[in-house]
């Protein structure tokens, strides 16, 4: 199978590098293709903006999802966006790796969902009518594939749990792996992830290793976190709003997991 | 009094360009001042890393955390990082304001937040004892102030409603304003959301000025959403979980806001 890294470290010498090196290492000793788009490496650009194609007309204001349409659409897109594009067409599961940073991924991460989520490849893609809202949150460009974040973070583990004061580690990461894999189709598994990162010694690095190792080998067999599918009937629309008898009386966002009643 | 609006759109003629533009001149005509980091027009460096500061001795691995705190206690920081913590604590109110990219910040606001923040300025600041574990969450350097976000976004207030799709804006702001404002000190007064950006004519525009005018008239006397401070007796110390008997039985975001009992 075809596995595309992501990964966001500006420090190979890290133990973000450590983990990257091990996957790499484990999943080609099984036989699968690794490709790693290393942002920092590469000197991802960031920024979305009028430079990303030659859309933008002269003279024209900037319009991100317009021009983005029009680039995608006619082959006017920047050469490093194509390129991350291809990679994911061609992967059959893609893991984005990266320290939780404020909250989030870092922003050299950010800003790659940004500019390779073209209008016309990651949204905007299929027909609305009154039973379908486009393809999307489970349809799209990248169904079929399977996504897995690999998370290190500094704090620790209770301060993420269900009553920890960070929030809870799955509502932290559901904008990402809701709003963002889900979102253009990907099947997501839940996430791989390290706490206390100051505190990493030999032993602890083991242990990580082991229970990562295992999450790798079992990459096709994980059963996906069950994200509810926009378009199966759950869903009112064009309102998006879950409909009353399921997980009644019930909000936020555990409610768009089945696994969540 | 000082306002800083910090600012995350490519393009002046958008109607994130017209609400800035209406938002300064509402404040400057009621006599307060107003600095605005256009990180866009600044050509703002959005990725964090080794050339943020000469604190990374030659030969040696680059560490976030370590060299920012290095950087930042012995003034080895980048000239532009300096500059806007300087505006942050020139500011009475702190304003960011961007679309809703992915249900985030723009990549380019993002790396704002990563490379100003430093370690001594927004984090690693105050004690950690058995009562206290560092001034965070209601106390540290921006304690005093107040901040608010701007925002719009292109999707519909019922995909971001309690049970939409997309999951509840206050929700998907969590990260933000409790993670990155409340954090290192502001007061955070509720969001200013505008929701389907593709359909603003002229008579919604006029609509959105009013309330935010509102908004900005009432900046100093609007209440802050009760977010609880971290060290006030509220939360077991280290393992930062709320004690049992406040929001008894309830876990996630809303559980770290007073009116969500």
């Amino acid at each position: 199978m075809n596995v595309l890294l992501v990964y966001a470290h500006p420090e190979p010498q890290s133990l973000n590098g450590s983990l990257r090196d091990f996957s790499i290492k484990r999943l080609e000793d099984a036989g699968h293709t690794v490709q790693v788009s290393d942002l920092y490496a590469m000197q991802w650009k960031a920024v979305l903006d009028a430079d990303d194609s030659t859309a933008t007309q002269t003279g024209e204001r900037f319009d991100p999802v317009r021009d983005s349409l029009r680039a995608f659409a006619d082959g006017l897109q920047s050469k490093d966006i194509e390129l991350e594009q291809q990679k994911l067409l061609w992967a059959d599961a893609v893991i984005l790796q990266f320290p939780l940073w404020w909250f989030s991924m870092p922003a050299i991460l950010k800003g790659w969902v940004e500019r390779v989520y073209a209008y016309g490849f990651a949204y905007g893609v299929g027909e609305h009518s009154d039973t379908h809202w486009g393809d999307r949150y489970g349809e799209g460009t990248l169904a079929g594939k399977r996504a897995m974040l690999m998370v290190t973070a500094g704090g620790w583990e209770t301060h993420y749990g269900p009553r920890g004061i960070n929030g809870p580690m799955d509502d932290i990461l559901f904008p990402i792996q809701h709003g963002i894999l889900h979102y253009p189709g990907f099947d997501v598994l839940p996430p791989f992830v390290i706490y206390r990162t100051d505190k990493i010694d030999p032993a602890r690095f083991a242990v990580a290793c082991e229970v990562l190792g295992q999450r790798l080998d079992s990459l096709w067999d994980t059963p996906p976190i069950p994200f509810r599918r926009q378009n199966a009937g759950e869903y009112h629309i064009p309102e998006l709003s879950l409909k009353e008898h399921i997980a009644p009386g019930r909000s936020g966002f555990t409610v768009h997991s089945s696994d969540n009643q």
